[in-house]
């Protein structure tokens, strides 16, 4: 008997015959001899549904009662996959993430999982129920609910399998993990595994698949990860931390993302503790600065620029047009034009000449590079956003990714 | 400052206007200087909305998971308003019933309050916030989520309102309690006040603008509850246990109540402990039985006839056939053509007569009787549903209810 920890994402559990679907799934499972605790989104449009909700009352939710409210959407979904499997006869039980013992921080809209006690979890699972826990969703020690942000019913499946050292299983409305986008690049190939560094950049950087936050999670607790469809039948991606079975010296994948917002701030003064004035706020308001660049200074001032996402750019302004006021900046700008495009693979780091190499194939499909940063396992080039179809299928032709599966 | 709680219904919060328009009232309320803790109920159809979605998924749900899925529709509610109050700049704080305090037990879908721990509540009250609470709905001490069946925003509004020493407010969608149903009577009048025991007769007995725990609970802890309209500024009826103004021995009002369905056992064995075989499992399943009529016995076998509301009348049924089988009856018949009219008004325990003047009434109306049940204050008869309009009307111009306001 395994103990196996399921997700099941909104687009699987969009309408009432999907969730009757993942029902007859996990019946099946069940019936195999396992047993199963499953995570599931909130149904399709409903997230979405409830913002609209908010934006109607104020343009400027507060974080704390956006919890409150968002976190009903998981509760509905858990409530009716648990009807839904007690109709056709097999003990269920749905619980909130509060009763599933996830603990959070106060973070509201981002929480981190602080402790997972299983203790009720384990008493269902003994009581010979499939477990339905609603997703995204935590309690503070002040009983506060709280949201853990994007990603964050992966985060909730990882977290429950490493508190009960289960197996993990995200399923979605894709295969599994591809060496690019394949909305992008027809010849992405689906892989058998990644390791989580790979998949950590592949996700930062925009594969979407799975949030990076619960990669990081589940590379901390060694809890394999095994992405596959929830629509079709069909074998995934594992992503672990074991040895390769083949650790190919070569790129893994082509990476993209188009969520990126550039702020730039000329005219800064260059002085000590600058940088500090300007990033310290951002980060107090749980905004994340991708990548930064401070040019060279001309007259004891520079011009700094660095990228957010778009969904963090308008709080981001708010923050930053007073700070250049107090700096003494003349201009604080932004501009959404940009996109990213990565190449991603563990063999880059014993390996020479991939850069050289991306920017020559970015040059040769007549693409102009904004910016440049690299990781241990990845380099990255901003880039125009109409470029990036391009871009990707470009690198992943000169990298020959097609043959890394 | 006065302390106030006050409610308001699902038509009152039906739509993001409607939400608005609370907190402007709201607003207005706190500037005069009033401190207010507003329970909510779910918005308009929410609640039949989230009833939907589980009957697609099972004929049969699961109370605990049915109160689980119910209770996300006043937390959205609740939230909403809290959004609008402050995006007017006022400081407000969105709760859950069980963030408020609300401890109830475990019977779920009709769950009882058991205690309320007004400390959060206070303590946002402190901060200057106007604290919206999320109605209807409670947490057991075993972290469960309950709610407290129909009319159970009103009793959560109460029980705060006891718990905190407050004025408690209730404001629906008509303008207070009348003599009559104004739908049915023209001629009914607004009542300007009316004693806990008159209200609960009308409301158990259908006036239906407030349920009949929500007065329980107000008599036991002699919290005087303002009911008034949402939508209009007329004054309202205050319910209260103190003297009345002008206790008038006479009928204060006409109450009538369709939601009545009528079981019959025929041919049950006349022995002791067989009302106890029959009533007991309906209790323990939580099914109210409002009136119970037993005939003569013939030949050692008597019929057993009872009334339940329309909504237990299927789950009723579940259980009185086998039992009558169990006992040897041959029969056990339901119908729903039957409905209640009543006459109720303090005044009527120190005269006489009432009862022979309402059976003439409905007799010159052509009305037939079916059953007859009297309580202190209250004389009901059973006729057919067709019958109510005028019957009511005949009775409210016999007992010349109009000059009782």
């Amino acid at each position: 008997m395994t103990l196996v920890v399921q997700k099941y994402g909104g687009t699987s559990v969009g309408s009432a015959e999907r969730i009757k679907a993942v029902a007859q799934r996990l019946i099946a499972r069940k019936t195999n001899g396992d047993q199963l605790v499953v995570v599931v989104s909130a149904m399709g449009d409903t997230t979405d549904d409830l913002v609209e909700l908010a934006a109607q009352m104020t343009d400027r939710p507060e974080a704390r009662e956006m919890d409150l409210l968002l976190s009903t959407g998981e509760i509905v979904s858990s409530t009716l996959l648990s009807m839904a499997l007690k109709h056709e006869g097999h003990p269920a039980v749905a619980l909130s993430g509060a009763q599933a013992g996830i603990g959070t921080d106060t973070r509201y809209g981002r929480a981190r999982i602080l402790k997972v006690d299983p203790a009720r979890v384990h008493r269902e699972l003994d009581a010979g129920n499939i477990v339905i826990v609603a997703g995204f969703q935590g309690i503070t020690e002040e009983m506060e609910l709280t949201t853990l942000g994007r990603g964050g019913s992966d985060t909730t499946a990882v977290a429950l399998a490493a508190a009960l050292k289960a197996r993990c299983e995200i399923y979605t409305d894709v295969e599994g993990i591809y060496t690019a986008d394949p909305r992008i690049c027809p010849d992405a190939q689906k892989l058998a595994e990644i390791s989580y560094e790979e998949m950590l950049e592949l996700a930062t950087w925009g594969a979407r698949v799975m949030h990076n936050r619960a990669v990081e999670l589940a590379s901390l607790y060694n809890v394999p990860i095994y992405v596959a469809s929830s629509f079709v039948e069909a074998p995934g991606t594992l992503i672990h931390g074991g040895p390769m079975m083949e650790q190919s010296n070569k790129v893994m994948g082509i990476a993209s993302d188009t969520d990126v917002a550039r702020i730039t701030i000329r005219g800064v003064p260059d002085q000590p503790g600058i940088a500090a004035t300007i990033f310290e706020p951002l980060g107090e308001n749980a905004i994340s600065v991708d990548t930064i660049v401070q040019n060279a200074s001309v007259e004891r001032l520079t011009d700094m620029t660095f990228t957010v996402s778009r969904s963090d750019l308008a709080k981001a302004m708010d923050l930053v047009r007073p700070l250049a006021e107090k700096i003494g900046a003349p201009e604080a700008m932004a501009d959404t034009h940009l996109a990213k495009v990565s190449i991603v693979g563990a063999g880059m780091t014993s390996a020479t000449g991939y850069a050289g190499r991306m920017f020559k194939t970015l040059f040769d499909a007549g693409i102009n590079i904004e910016l440049i940063t690299t990781s241990e396992i990845r380099i990255t080039c901003l880039i125009d956003e109409k470029d990036i179809p391009t871009a990707v299928r470009a690198l992943h032709k000169a990298f020959q990714v097609e043959q890394a599966a």
